[in-house]
């Protein structure tokens, strides 16, 4: 590896959706006079009584929540798709092109207390939590209008989370988004010219060198993507290529519990705070044919870059031209790796 | 058109980069219960000793400002791309893939007066950061390895505006990056099929349809793009088909600080605050022959969605599969249209 390239101002390019990131290792030294957040509290109760997540609550609509005391799940009550869409289509030369779109939107909540987040719930209580993606995931792909389903958590109120209260989304669809195209079209090059999953190919070089791995257990690998945009963004792979959630072995569901607490213990450790993020798992189209290309995985993409209080904006250039980045990957990747797996508030 | 498909839930094709936006109508009416931004005020002295930007100051790396008194030009302290990084690139196995990027960045003070803003700014002083653009523009393609000059402007601290003092950015290197590589491909392949470009026959279209023009002028129009992913999302087209700054009669640039100002303006007046956004040029590439396809735009990405303090978070389900809004275009487009220009401040 040309070490001094990448200490210098370079692009670097995303395997998975053919896209590029300016990264500019020296720029992290700017002083910042900017915006500074609210770092995130732990403390919070058990429960609270006007939380619409929190069990036997009611929610916005006036449903109430059952006294549920594993995750539970839901149907979003303001959800952004629906599944009695009309449907229809609008071709005005070429120039307004629009169709209609039909999906569901679930919430998920994590755990019925109100004070927990991810790596503070117990590893059993995590498990519970992937059981629930599965089955939430089998039901909607078990729709034959659903080709898509996205599962995914914004934590923090800076990620646009509106309630503290443990839970994440899943938005499942009629059509396959615009990221998922570019993700297929990558995997699928990939498969047709080499007969194997990109990201087994990508996971044993970083296996090799050794320099983006974060941690890892006997069936999944967490680890800084080579071409991360966010400062801390990371990736978890697994070791065995699978399509979606429904083919992980009981063992391999375990696997991820395990992992997932792992690497978010970490990200709070790292600024000693309830670290914000979105994340969620890509996974091949459903009711759509096979996927021999598709390997499961999913990001995590957290905002923050100095502190607690100072994040990361794509704002003008990265809107308009392209992601761009201050430290390496390789410098974050150091960091999360000598960080301790015992939750600091612990 | 279609009334009831865009009523209801839809996707968008955004002819410019090819790709789709969600768009969810009723969704506008969920409570939002999340994070509730500062409002940014109008109140500011006219100079602050402290700030690096303001004439006459020391800047970070103790070079002091002139004591200027129009727009002034220099080179960031702190620039993402630099002018002397060696080439070099990094190919392991197709896996690992990167390469060297030079390039130049320059920060542009709109005026000496640390308490304005652009719809603040009189006119003929806007003119001439119109002028200024034009030259530095100008210089920065007259050095061959420059391919490619982004314009823009971060303005308010929810945009990582690091200062308020009334700044843009010029960010120029030797790469065409992502956004205008899908906006070369896009013009290309429609100039290619029809010989006129794709934004003088979607601007046609939408002068004859009055549905999301904002306002104009005799020689740029300032609309609600139909595929706008932000809530107040707009563009401003020129008239006439120019690749660049460069080719701008004295009349258009004085035609474009006219929009600029009366755009801004609406801004400002539509939740009575400093309006937040990122905003820049899309030009074509430059040291990279001819453009024959290239229409010049301006993008404008505001992030606020329902008042000075709620913004549009893009984060989860965005992130990982496809840009998603909740008003639409036209109601925005309608909003916009609706507001005075003349600044509710003054
Ligand atoms: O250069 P500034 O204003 O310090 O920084 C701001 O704009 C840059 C260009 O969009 C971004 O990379 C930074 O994240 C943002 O804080
Ligand atoms: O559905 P929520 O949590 O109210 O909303 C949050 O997540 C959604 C999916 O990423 C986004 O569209 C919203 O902007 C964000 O505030």
């Amino acid at each position: 590896m040309a070490a001094d390239l990448l200490q210098n101002v370079h692009t670097r390019f995303n395997l998975l959706t053919g896209e590029w990131v300016l990264v500019s290792p020296h720029r992290n030294k700017r002083p910042w006079q900017g915006k500074v957040e609210a770092a995130a509290g732990l403390q919070r109760p058990a429960y609270v009584a006007d939380c619409y997540l929190c069990p036997g609550n009611h929610r916005a609509e006036g449903v109430a929540n059952p006294a549920y005391t594993e995750p539970y799940a839901f149907t979003n009550d303001f959800a952004a798709l629906l599944p009695d869409t009309p449907a229809g289509e609008v071709n005005e030369g070429d120039l307004l092109i629009a169709h209609s779109q039909k999906g569901q939107c679930r919430v998920i909540c994590f755990s019925p207390r109100h004070d927990l987040t991810l790596p503070q719930m117990e590893l059993g209580e995590i498990e519970k939590v992937v059981t629930l993606w599965k089955n939430e995931f089998e039901a909607l792909a078990a729709q034959p209008f659903i080709k898509y389903i996205q599962i995914f958590e914004n934590k923090g109120e800076i990620m646009g989370c509106s309630n503290p209260h443990p839970h994440g989304q899943i938005w499942a669809q009629s059509e396959i988004p615009t990221e998922l195209v570019k993700e297929l079209h990558q995997q699928k090059a990939w498969f047709a010219k080499h007969g194997r999953s990109l990201l087994a190919d990508y996971l044993d070089l970083e296996l090799k060198k050794q320099e983006r791995i974060v941690c890892e257990n006997e069936h999944f690998v967490a680890l800084v993507p080579f071409w991360a945009v966010w400062p801390y963004e990371t990736m978890i792979i697994s070791r065995r290529q699978v399509a979606d959630i429904r083919e992980f072995t009981v063992d391999e569901q375990k696997g991820l519990a395990s992992i997932l607490k792992r690497l978010t213990t970490r990200y709070d450790n790292l600024f000693q705070t309830s670290f914000p993020y979105s994340a969620g798992m890509h996974q091949a189209p459903v009711n759509d044919g096979a996927h021999p290309e598709w390997h499961w995985h999913m990001h995590f993409y957290p905002p923050l870059l100095r502190s607690a209080t100072v994040k990361k904006f794509m704002v003008g250039y990265e809107m308009l031209a392209s992601p761009q980045r201050d430290i390496t990957p390789e410098m974050a990747a150091n960091q999360l790796r000598g960080l301790s797996e015992v939750h600091f508030a612990s």
